[in-house]
This record gives structure tokens, sequence and C-alpha cells, in this order.
């Protein structure tokens, strides 16, 4: 078998068999592969596509590239949740504690946050002394002790994925579906869990821009999942406008806090109560997603989440006194508002731009290696469909160094249009996609 | 600028600008750029395409990225013809020293064969002493003395194309038109010739097996050649047998002789006739196509073209009596004929087959590094539309080593189908395609 035949049948649109799809991720994990060849194999896949079938190969061999966990010695399901990711998305940080509340097995490994979006180990990380880079022993020990534990991406889980993600985001194929498949669930599956719950964002601040791309990759994610033994869920969420109001590490954990209190803003507590809901019904807990929200708003009024979050900052490390006093997190030294310049209606928001705005300030990194400060970022005070009156508040900047605040407030400004009309309201989420039902 | 922002912008589509390509090419080039990401590209080129604007600016920064002989000392005009290459094909042996004969510059430079294509500096090699690894000093020196010189490349032309071909050939991007463009014209512009004339070879012998995709090419040739100021046009001429009725080195080299002695089979004569003709147009010695094959024919019958080929030989350390007594050259110590099955015509004749089979004899390379034997080959015995008796001569094989002579047997039996109808028959030129006139 030969790398270069492989290629080109692909790049002649052929359907690959598992024995050519497992050559060419086993050799270029393990070096005999050049990364040049799998490089023009990337491109062609992004452009020619996979099959069903053939993602499905991907997914198992980028998953077998490295260990596999095995949590078969804890009782109970392990069910965990991923978003790709947005502007103001700090649900992990609400639902984990939620659902291992409720009696669920969370094993969470989470990434750092580019561009203009988050991560959670950055956000976990405004937590004084809070440690993401647990041992896999100390992890299990977590888990076995708290039901969730909270950490990065470990050399043992798929090696295959670094590798190859290292190469598409240089080579211009990061966007490629089957690939974003692959990438996601090698790392997701191979936490040993039973059940996934997918949040596919959609609009101005998610990778995603439309429903139906968003549709197709939610839908080939559940999909693959389910066949390769995993329950799974995909909700396609909006993020036309960030998630909340608060954007920025230790911002994104103080609205976190206020969530688990039974407060903050409603639509972030909506998500997260549907996200848990899936967990608790994948776990068994919950009869169905009514059941599930509300034992997931139970949870949440009767302190149990707050406490279990509480608990977690304890094992991995953290100060948890933060959360009963969060004004202890970092805070920006200096605020500015960005003021509406007429009276109207919020229209639309370019989202990213407040994702890159809240980055410029410090709060992301331009490039991997960038260092963050948690106490920066934005409070979105007006979202869509808010009637506003010239010189009210649309978002309020905190920031600790103000050499690049001018663009900042640029791109903020330009983020918002504001209309005469009452816009369309904005759905919370756009669709489920269950791959174990007709759609 | 980045090259992953330009990789981007080609595999969606859009139409490169001279900077980005210049960009890249020079990059990759001087070793800034690295492999992987040219081979994405490369790969995004060969599904997407490229304009014919993209392609010039590809040929033109092929060419730039080393030296361009300037011959301007020398009077008159160079031409140069460049094949795409097949089986039997051994025109330039017999068009260089015929046009230089009738008063061209034919500074030309090839290449070896790889595969079930010969090359002519491995034909050339086969008259013993022949040196093709002339200094560009002597080169000139032949030029000016003989008016035609036959070496290999330097490592002074086109250095890009040198590193884009070897990633093109392990990353299944051979077979893109406008990567196909830059690399035969960055190559032979080099050469600092005023006209070229393009043989695009067709059929089941040739890189290029259909009339469309060989016209496609020939076209993109020729306008890429004359919009860069070079006199061009593309013959699109047939290789659904092997040129002539020798195949491998020696064989071929016999072959030369006897056409330039008036003899030889015809379609290879007239084929070396219509190109000869085109480069004493480009050079003013002809008037027209007709008058450019009357004086081809001219210079064979009264022996000037023989001579030629003779001071050549004698110019560039070959023993020139091997003209005279063609005998000398390297001889096959066996030979074996492969015979007609059953009564009937000559139909079709799979020819790539009948270059492999030359290759498996040791006349051609399955390697970049494989070794050639000289002496071996086949002699073609019956050619589309001969009516043959069972037990008739098909191919006769010339061989030393009988290692795989039962696969080269086989090989060949298979190549050959025999029907009970005359087949229509074959013309030798199908197209020629001048890019100063509408077609």
């Amino acid at each position: 078998m030969r790398a270069v035949d492989i290629i080109r049948r692909k790049r002649h649109g052929a359907e690959l068999d598992r024995q050519e799809i497992a050559f060419l991720i086993s050799g270029y994990t393990e070096g005999t592969i050049p990364d040049y060849q799998i490089a023009a194999f990337l491109m062609a896949v992004t452009l020619v596509g996979m099959t069903e079938q053939e993602t499905l190969g991907v997914t198992e061999e980028m998953l077998h590239s490295g260990s596999v966990l095995d949590l078969s010695d804890l009782s109970g399901e392990k069910i965990d949740k991923h978003s790709t990711g947005g502007v103001g998305d700090k649900t992990s940080l609400i639902i984990a504690p939620l659902a291992a509340a409720g009696g669920v097995i969370v094993p969470m490994i989470s990434g750092r946050g580019l561009a203009h979006s988050g991560g959670t180990l950055d956000k976990l990380e405004s937590i004084p002394g809070f440690n993401v880079g647990l041992s896999l022993t100390r992890f299990r020990e977590v888990l076995a002790e708290a039901g969730c534990a909270l950490i990065g991406p470990t050399k043992e889980i798929a090696p295959a994925d670094r590798k190859l993600y290292a190469l598409r985001d240089v080579t211009g194929t990061v966007e490629s579906v089957p690939l974003i498949v692959g990438s996601i669930l090698s790392k997701k599956l191979a936490e040993g869990i039973t059940g996934l719950v997918l949040d596919i964002k959609v609009g101005s601040g998610a990778f995603m821009k439309d429903i139906n791309s968003a549709t197709e990759l939610g839908g080939l994610l559940a999909s693959i999942a389910h066949r390769m033994g995993t329950r799974s869920v995909a909700v396609v969420s909006d993020m036309n406008q960030p998630l909340g109001k608060h954007v920025g590490n230790s911002l994104e954990v103080k609205e976190s806090i206020a969530v688990l209190r039974g407060e903050g803003p409603e639509d972030l507590r909506e998500l997260c109560l549907l996200l848990t809901a899936y967990m608790l019904v994948f776990a068994r807990v919950a009869s169905d997603v009514d059941d599930g929200k509300t034992k997931a708003a139970n949870l949440i009024a009767s302190g149990a989440g707050l406490e279990k979050f509480t608990e977690i900052v304890r094992l991995q490390d953290g100060d948890a006194s933060v959360i009963d006093d969060p004004g202890k997190l970092a805070t920006a030294a200096h605020r500015k508002e960005v003021r509406n310049p007429r009276a109207g209606y919020v229209g639309r928001i370019d989202t990213e731009s407040l994702g890159v705005a809240a980055m410029l300030l410090g709060a992301g990194r331009e490039t991997v290696d960038g260092i963050i400060d948690a106490a920066v970022g934005l409070v979105v005070d007006s979202k869509i469909g808010d009637r506003l009156s010239e010189g009210d508040p649309l978002v309020t900047i905190h920031y600790n160094d103000d050499r690049r605040l001018e663009e900042v407030e640029r791109l903020l400004a330009g983020a918002y249009h504001i209309q005469d009309e009452p816009p369309a309201p904005v759905p919370l989420v756009h669709r489920v996609l269950d791959p174990t039902k007709e759609t």
C-alpha cells in the first residue's frame, strides 16, 4: 500500500476502505508517512468530501491512535457535553457540576480558547489555584469522589488529532466537516463516555454561520457517535449574539456562579437546563427532556449544583472561597461604555467582532502561545430586540491596558446594527438532532 | 502575506494575483514555505483549477526561479520541440539535426525516461561516448558550431520545477493541466528560444488518453508560450500505437538513423517532416508548412540531416562511426516473437503495455534511479489495421535477461486486440493548435 495511491483515489472521488484510512492515520501518527502527503490528502478530503462510512473510519482510527479511558470501575453512566464554541459560551462550568450533582459521571476534557472563541480551561484557570493539568490517576480520583473532573488535553489521548489539527491549521483545511467530526469525537470518545450531548453553535459568533452547515455537522457528529456505541444528541443553538451577558474569563466564572445560584441571564440558564436535561436522560436519571429540565432546575434551586461546583474547585486545588465571594476573582482596573448612537432596536450583532474585541483586550489569544488576562472582557448591556434610546449603553469594556482600547471601541460600535423596526425574535435553540429518530 | 491565506483563497475558487503566486513559488524554491503547505496548494490547484492568467503567472515565476539562457549572440532563430512523450517516440533525434541542417538554432534540453515512456537522453547515451552532461559553456560552443546541441537538465534551469515536480509525484498531483504547463514551459523557455513546436501525444500509449484533454493541454501550452513572447504551435498526434516500429534505446537510435537516411517507417518520417516544417516556418526558412515539409524532405534526401547528426555526435564526444555502421550499437543477445493467436485485423493496441513491457526488459526505469540496458526493447511487427494470419509475428522481444520474459510475453499478447472487421483508419495527426489563429 502506498500513500500516493490512496491520495489519488480520494482525489478521484473514490470511497476509501478501512485499511487505507488506517494506513494513512497510523502512518502519520507514527511518522512513517510525511506531512506533505497528509497535507495533500487533507486538501483532497476538504474539496471532495468523505462518506459517513469513511468519516466513521477516520474517527475510529484517530480515537485508537492513543489511549481510551476505561472508567468501568466507576458505577453509573459517563456523559459529557461538547460545544463547537462561541462568544460568552460558559455552559460547561454550569452543566458539569449540575449533571454531577444529579448523579451523572462527567469526565470532561476541554480545550483552550483561540481567536474570537474562549476556552473552558482558561475560564477555570481564572479561579486562583485551579489545576487543569491533573494526572490521569488524579483525574480518576476526583471523578470517583465528586463525579466530575475538568482537565485539559493529555499526551495519551488521540495523538493523531494533535498532529492532524496542527497540519490542518497551516494548510487551509480546518473547515472540512468529516475532519472536524474526527477531531471532536476522537478526543471526546477517548474519555470512556457512554453518552455525549453536542451543542452546535450557529450564527455570527460561531464557526458555522448558517443553519444548514450547522445541521450537517451536528447530524453527522451525533450519527457517528451513535454508530460507535455512544448515546448522542446534537442541539443546534443560536450564536447570533453572545450567550448570557459576560465575555471574558473571570467575568464568565462570575456569571456561571450566578446561574448556579438561580440568578443570571435567562438565555444562559435555559440552554444549560436543556443540555443538562439530555445528560440526565442519557444517564437514566430523568425519564424525558421535560423531566430532565425540571430536575436540573431543582438542582439549582436546592443549591446542589453550586455545592458540587465548590467541591470540584476544592478537589482541583482551586480557591473555593471565590464561589461565596466572586468579588475575589480578578477584576479589571477600568471600565468604559460603548453607547448607542441613535434610538431604535438592536437588529443584529456581529458577534465574532465582540469575540475579537475581547481577545484584543487580552481575554483570548491571537496565537497559541498568547498570554491571557483573566480580568478583562465585555459586559453585554444590550441584546437583539432591545429597544434603546440614544446614549444607552450597548456594551461595557472591562480593561487593564488602553493600548488597543480605541480599536476595541471601533469594533464594538461597528458590531451593533440599530434599526427602526423591532427584529424577528431569535430562537435560542434552532433544532435538536437525535440519531435514533427519523428527521 | 501568509501562505495559508493564499491556499484558502485557491480552495474557495478565487483567482490568485501575481504577488500571491510569486510569494508561494519563490518561497518554496528558497525554502521559506514548507513542503506541506505547497502540497495542500498543489492539491487545491489540481481539484479547483487555475485560470489562464494564473497559469501564465505560475509559468513565469517558475521560469524566473533560475537562469534563462541568453543566446542573442548567436544569429538566427532559436527553436525547440517538446513532446509530452509516448512509446517509440524518437522524433527529437531526427528533428533536431534536420532543423539545424536547415539553418535553425536548436538548443534542446531534454529529460530521461520514466515508467512506460522513453527519454531522449537515454536514447542518446546508447551511442558510445555521447555526453549529455555538457557544461553550459560547452553547450553554447556546440550550438555555435553545429547549430544544435542536446543536453540534460542543469541545476541553473528552473529549480522551482525540480522541487515542485518531486512533490507532485508523491502527492498525487501530477495530472493538473496548469501545473503541467508550468513545468514544461518553465524548462523549455529557459533555453532562450524564440519558437517552440509542441507535440501533444494522445491515445493508449500517452499520458493524455482522450482528444479533449490533449487539446486542452496543447491549446493552453501554445497560448501561454505565445503570451510569453515565444512563437508556438501544438500538434496533437496519435499515440494509440508506437511511433515507428522500434521501442528501446539503441533500437530507436537505429530507426532514427534509418529515417535520416531516407528509410524507416512512414508514420515516423511523416510526423518528423511536419514538426520540422513548423520549426523551419518559425525560423523564416520556409514560407509555410507545405514548403517546410518539402525543405525537410530535401534535407533528408541530400544527406544534410544525417551529416548534421554525425557532427553533433562527434562534438558531444560520441562515437560517430555507429552512424555509418549502426550494427556497432548495443544489440540484445536473444530474440523472441510474440505470435498472433487467430486470423484477423489488428483493431487496437494497448500501447502503454508495450511501454511497460520494454521497461520490464530493462529499456526503461521503474524508479528514478533504475539502470537502463541500451540493447533491449521491442520491434513492433504488426500495427493497427494490419491483416494477419494465425501465427504471424505481432512483436519481437529483444532481451538479455529472461527473468521477466514470461511477464513481458503475457503483457504483449494481452495488448493486441484482433478483430474480424478492419478497424477505422487511425490519423497520424489529430489537430494542429495555432494560438495566433481562431479555432
